[in-house]
């Protein structure tokens, strides 16, 4: 069965029932038709014993398929919550470009999904659309202004910022705006990212309240003057009304997973070029609700979980209690040398050769004073012996570990896992993050190359070296850096899986994000507007006689 | 008091108490947040006495403030239920262009208003995303059609259809997409529209069904091949998925009057080279629901009166029973040839001056034997005097004829407009389209100009006659016409107000628009992506400190 034909089996509770068993008062749920709620945190009562812990939930080097963090996840929150914790989980919304192009949906699979699949798929509660309003009417100020006299003097050719639309346009990547003559504006080369990749995203996801968020929005860099001096968004005097149009969108969206496990869907940040979390406003509002919040971060724990320690966790106060690090048998595999088209069939020895990526995985997550727990997201086809090799490394060294079948049984088949992860949360942890805020930027980026990636150096090209004197002169040397890398490999080479050591990674490019509080360091080709395929996704969508969706992954 | 301000102190009742007494069910009613919810008319009950009659709201010949339709429709329909007939009011949506620009919002003013006033000019229920969604999905797999090797041949130069965003951003009318090289897409002059402005919404208020809105969907053209042969959306096979991004937007969304009058707010299309009401399904739900439905169309009569009965009821079948003419004073005056800068102070000549305006709309809308209405809407420097001349021609002429003050005491400033209203829909009236649909494409439009704007011959631009043999060879003949005309005059020139006859309307352009159904005929520039002022209205918005918003207007 499809994942959307078992979601449509799926008989869902009334969100106003889902939200009363979470313990929010009816005061604080707004809801979006039957089955979806924006809860209002300023309408929830304080919690007065501790908040609920962070189980963060990251992967091993991925497969270009993916390892099923998000599949993990809601399995993982509906075992915990059969084992008698309260539970909540914390999730990415998805974006209309991957739905309409390739990759399909973000809503788990399987028996582990969270519902009404078809309505978070598409437009859900409007955020990122309210995201793509306050992005594009950004862009049509300083457009606006350019034609208008351009008081400010920022230099065409120097604004940084993009129109953002949540589609997979490639004609759009370059382009050339205010055409037409002295009445339609000011020609210059501009260009559209998804709004996955919008800094106004990234912002979105580490604002605290609606203050921070407007603080955030004031203080991003659009572009420069002809002084080269950065022009700020306060600077045009656009914090305001961006600020309103997002003051519905930044309150949590909660819906339920097929077995009623509440679930908060907030905001969606590239993993690349951000930092890959939902809003750390709907995990903050979870910890205030649930006594274990299950959440996830984008690609493998080298970019997700080592952001969401220095990043988020930096920004929100959100720090996780354990780690689960999701493995699958055909990654290993892959890690231990086999080809992709190879991947079927018993292959002990490769798992074996393929364990040198998860085993670093682990260390790494152990570098932040937290406990990793290893998930194996069972596949059909696994052997009890390539499971064993798992099961067996992690018991040898001392790590918790599971197999789970989530897809084919939602949280019944999670039950060693939730009783992992609640011996990893309570067992005492120390976090910390990897560097200091107050050391330089290419000293910070050297530790996550060599403590994380196991590389031994860093170069940067020329380009990079501009920006980097940039950013000693304008001050944003206290920010934390956010690594854009392949997620294939620890290096910035996609084809060196496994476990590669020594390597020196070149830094191309760097990307200050002033509203969002980091710095982006591009180490390969990073793509912020996708294109689609030759037949795309949107071919086989419709609706049926009924009025429902057909065709959606 | 501000707009926002009276709305910000009105007492809403939840939308639920709304629905019930409106005769809908729970089960229809999906919530929105507390105070708006969408109505699912599948689940309505079949109503088994007649449909409710249809008021339709126009108006004269405008200033360049307008008349203040909306605020009439608001009052009138609070005066309606006052007066014991079960009212429903049917209005557009607001589009975010005019609101960050400088015309503002459009849910009424003053104590006449649709709420809650922020939430329906800001994102709303999200159908103008899902309309922008799906416009710009379409084009995102025109595109990438041309980049995947063109199997349909289309003729980059002659692709019609473009993009749109819901923001007034001049510098996207004229812009080359698709630059970067081979792997970037394939280079082409292309453009921006603001999302009142595409067909896409044209389709979604014209469409009586979900089928029948992937039909028209399917139906729209959107270029040409390189043998000058139409494509449609059906030939890219893009309707399936552009109709699953609509399926929950085409349900009608549900609000208050500040009086508690229920209010379907839905859709939002251009009044130029569109039809400019709300969508045909939200008003043929209000007439399954109530016995009068309240209801507006764009511009002046000789636009927004003659596209309703002879698009809209045409396709819908919901002819109105009495048409209600908004006058003002000011308005009047300016067709008595009074400047735009004098017309404070009373002037009763100018006003018995301006009267051929008005007079011809009334005899225009009994051409379609329909009972004119005039509705005089008061502001508060008008005298009795100045009145008294619209009220006695009103009476010596044996129309039906009010003085309302809506804006200041909402309901109940139109009581004796209701009572005429109340008083016209119970006459019998004997409803007929203008011209037959059979007729050509050129005879259609020369019988508007005729019988309503009193013209007496039409010219066609070179380029005009050119679409005109594209039309009959395409077989496009059978559609009504759509008149792009400027709504200050019943002429093609602005200058020539009050009632100017024997004037040679010039067509320069015709937009088949095949989704929709009928043919624009363009006579003017027309804009169809606003840009935004020196100073937009969006520098003055913010949020204050309990997260409201502050600045709308």
């Amino acid at each position: 069965m499809s994942d959307l034909a078992i979601a449509s089996r799926a008989v869902l509770k009334p969100i106003s029932q889902i939200a009363e068993a979470a313990g929010i008062p009816e005061e604080a749920v707004e809801s979006y038709g039957r089955y979806k709620a924006k809860i209002d945190p300023s309408h929830l009562p304080a919690r007065n014993t501790e908040l609920g812990k962070v189980v963060l939930v990251s992967g091993i080097s991925p497969t270009p398929a993916g390892e099923g963090k998000s599949t993990v996840v809601v399995g993982l929150g509906e075992a915990l919550s059969a084992a008698g914790a309260k539970t909540l989980i914390a999730l990415r919304e998805p974006s209309l470009g991957p739905i309409f192009g390739m990759k399909g949906g973000a809503t788990g699979g399987g028996y582990s999904q969270v519902l009404p699949m078809d309505e978070i798929n598409m437009h859900f509660t409007g955020d990122f659309h309210a995201i793509t309003s306050a992005n594009n009417l950004l862009m049509a100020l300083i457009d606006n202004h350019l034609h208008r006299g351009n008081a400010l003097g920022i230099d065409p050719r120097r604004i940084t910022f993009k129109r953002v639309i949540d589609m997979n346009d490639r004609a759009l990547r370059n382009i050339v705006i205010g055409l037409g003559g002295p009445t339609e504006g000011v020609p210059r080369e501009a260009g559209f990212e998804i709004t996955v990749a919008s800094e106004v995203m990234a912002v979105f996801c580490l604002a605290t309240g609606l203050e921070d968020l407007r603080t955030r929005l004031g203080r991003m860099t659009i572009g420069y003057t002809y002084e080269k001096k950065p022009v700020t968004v306060d600077d045009l005097g656009a914090a305001g009304a961006m600020t309103m149009l997002l003051k519905d969108a930044i309150k949590p969206n909660l819906v339920q997973t097929i077995g009623g496990t509440p679930a908060f869907i907030h905001g969606g940040p590239f993993a690349n070029i951000a930092h890959g979390c939902n809003s750390a406003i709907a995990t903050n509002t979870a910890r205030s609700l649930a006594d274990v919040v299950v959440t996830e971060a984008g690609f493998g724990a080298d970019l997700g979980a080592e952001k969401f320690m220095d990043i988020k966790a930096r920004y929100a106060g959100c720090e996780p209690s354990a780690v689960v690090i999701v493995a699958t048998i055909r990654a290993l595999k892959m890690h231990g040398g086999v080809a992709k088209d190879q991947l079927k069939g018993e292959n002990v020895q490769a798992v074996r050769d393929g364990m040198v990526n998860l085993a670093r995985h682990a260390s790494n997550v152990r570098k932040f004073g937290i406990h990793p727990v290893i998930a194996v997201n069972k596949f059909t086809d696994d052997t009890v012996d390539e499971l064993a090799v798992v099961t067996e490394w992690a018991a040898e060294n001392n790590i918790e570990c599971a197999v789970a079948d989530v897809w084919g049984q939602g949280g019944a088949g999670a039950g060693d896992l939730a009783a992992a992860v609640l011996r990893a949360i309570e067992a005492p942890s120390d976090f910390a993050p990897l560097y200091e805020l107050e050391k330089p930027v290419e000293e910070k980026i050297l530790t996550v190359v060599k403590e994380i990636y196991g590389g031994a150096e860093v170069d940067y090209t020329p380009a990079a070296k501009r920006v980097l004197e940039q950013i000693h002169a304008n001050g944003w040397d206290n920010l934390p850096v956010c690594m854009a890398k392949t997620q294939y490999s620890f290096s910035d080479d996609p084809t060196l899986l496994g476990a590669p050591e020594g390597f020196t990674l070149l830094v191309r490019d760097l990307i200050p994000k002033t509203g969002a509080g980091f710095i982006v360091a591009i180490t390969g080709a990073i793509m912020t507007m996708p294109g689609l395929p030759k037949v795309p996704a949107a071919m086989h969508m419709d609706v049926d006689e009924n009025g429902n969706a057909v065709g959606l992954s």
